[in-house]
């Protein structure tokens, strides 16, 4: 499939573009961004795929993070795919909520009609667009995952239901625990249907407690606001802590005192955690 | 006047606040941010002042320029304004665009019915804020002043006016010589009206030719992008360095080959120009 440059921007001597594509995973056209490190230009680099929270597009991570200084001085490329399907014929909350439907794909396919047809956004950030992004772009296939609040939870999702595609992940804020969180309840309700045993293998802690092959494991690093005004209700960090725990994973969970669940918190860390996944590429 | 708080958010071990308050300058309630160090919860930091460009209010610069790590790390506040008063009771331009009226005060102050009871930009930058700020917050009377296009006309203008209120001045992308560009000449002539004479006290080249103390002068640099869409129309830097050339100004100007007018292009380069300032604190 072509993909179609919408923007090219240079910044810390390197590009920033956004690309569109028509999708054959989620049926309509996808825009996704990539930063190409100086170094591409002469070489392969690795991938960090970053995945955003509710509302956001390919942009807020590449604006906002403050990430691509350290990226291009490591020399790896960063893609950021949207948060779900997009267009006139994509349907949303019947009330346009802004934590279902557009902006709010949750990393799942779903089984429901009509979200069925488009939202298929776990297998487009899982096979999709790696292949789009290996077939375009100078990249090896090496692979890190990350993201935030809603991206944070598929960033674990992701990584451990498929562990042998990365090298790494990490998130921050993330959705810890869809299937105890109401935003993940009612994602899931809607995409996958009432009944609750198709929701565990989007399930980070579930899918944690299906592992059993230690040598596969890859390391996982999570940072976590103290103030967030989301930690009680939504976010569940001691579920993965505790599921982490009983099958021994390589999981690093941090509270961050004081910090709350904005770009401002993602900024003051994302240097962490691009040199953590620069150590296993 | 008292300030009133608007918002706290922990970034980089210091603090992102807004706060609002009823303006003496513009009559009607201004919004401001500040960053505050860590170091400003032991002893009172220098304080640089950043002018945003078109459209922008007090958050752009805050969220997307990534200047914050390295403030944090040399130890000064950054403190932004709004870019013009705001209101239902402030007029705006009569098509509503986006290069007059609200989000475009140009930091002048008005002489023109109806935009002269609100639009005291140069004021309220000038005076009124860091009389605020200082009054406020821990920070001692070491200012710099930098900003983006229509802001760093305004950070120009307001160090070539006011030498001894400012230890060194900055901008990307400024618009240098509004007199001459069609967003400056829309701008003064709907805040200053149609004589052109009182249009030169607010165009920063034509303040350069003023300037006559030699050692009032302070360290000026500049950078601007060779592929910014709006170099050849609206910017004109070379009348900036030959306006600095002709009195020997020490200004230095970059052209930085290949970027745009983007808020990539400036977190490119703000770094340099934070320790730019912190050398002259």
């Amino acid at each position: 499939m072509p993909i179609e440059q919408v923007s090219s921007t240079k910044v810390f001597n390197g590009w920033h573009k956004q690309f569109s594509h028509q999708s054959t995973s989620t049926h309509c056209s996808m825009r996704f961004a990539i930063f190409l490190p100086p170094q591409a230009q002469t070489k392969k680099v690795p991938v960090l795929y970053w995945l955003s929270g509710l509302t956001c597009t390919d942009e807020n991570f590449m604006q906002k993070a403050g990430a691509l200084k350290l990226a291009a001085e490591l020399g790896f490329a960063i893609v950021c795919p949207d948060t779900s399907p997009r267009g006139d014929e994509v349907p949303d909350d019947s009330k346009g909520a802004y934590d279902f439907g557009l902006g709010a794909g949750f990393y799942v396919n779903a089984s429901q009609a009509p979200f069925n047809q488009h939202y298929q956004m776990y297998d487009y950030v899982v096979d999709e667009l790696p292949a789009i992004i290996e077939a375009n772009f100078p990249v090896t296939k090496q692979r890190a995952i990350s993201g935030h609040s809603m991206g944070g939870h598929g960033a674990l999702l992701i990584a451990f239901s498929n562990l042998a595609r990365y090298s790494s992940v990490s998130a921050l804020s993330p959705i810890c625990h869809p299937i105890s969180s109401p935003w993940g309840q009612k994602a899931f309700k809607g995409y996958l249907g009432e009944d609750e045993s198709t929701w565990l293998e989007y399930d980070s802690c579930e899918r944690l407690k299906t592992l059993t092959d230690v040598k596969a494991y890859i390391p996982a690093l999570v940072d976590q606001g103290s103030d967030d005004n989301f930690l009680a209700e939504q976010l569940n960090p001691q579920a993965l802590k505790d599921a982490a725990k009983h099958i021994n994973y390589p999981l690093t969970l941090r509270m961050q005192e004081g910090y709350d669940h904005s770009y401002y918190f993602i900024s003051s860390f994302i240097e962490e955690h691009l040199r953590f996944h620069a150590k296993y590429f």
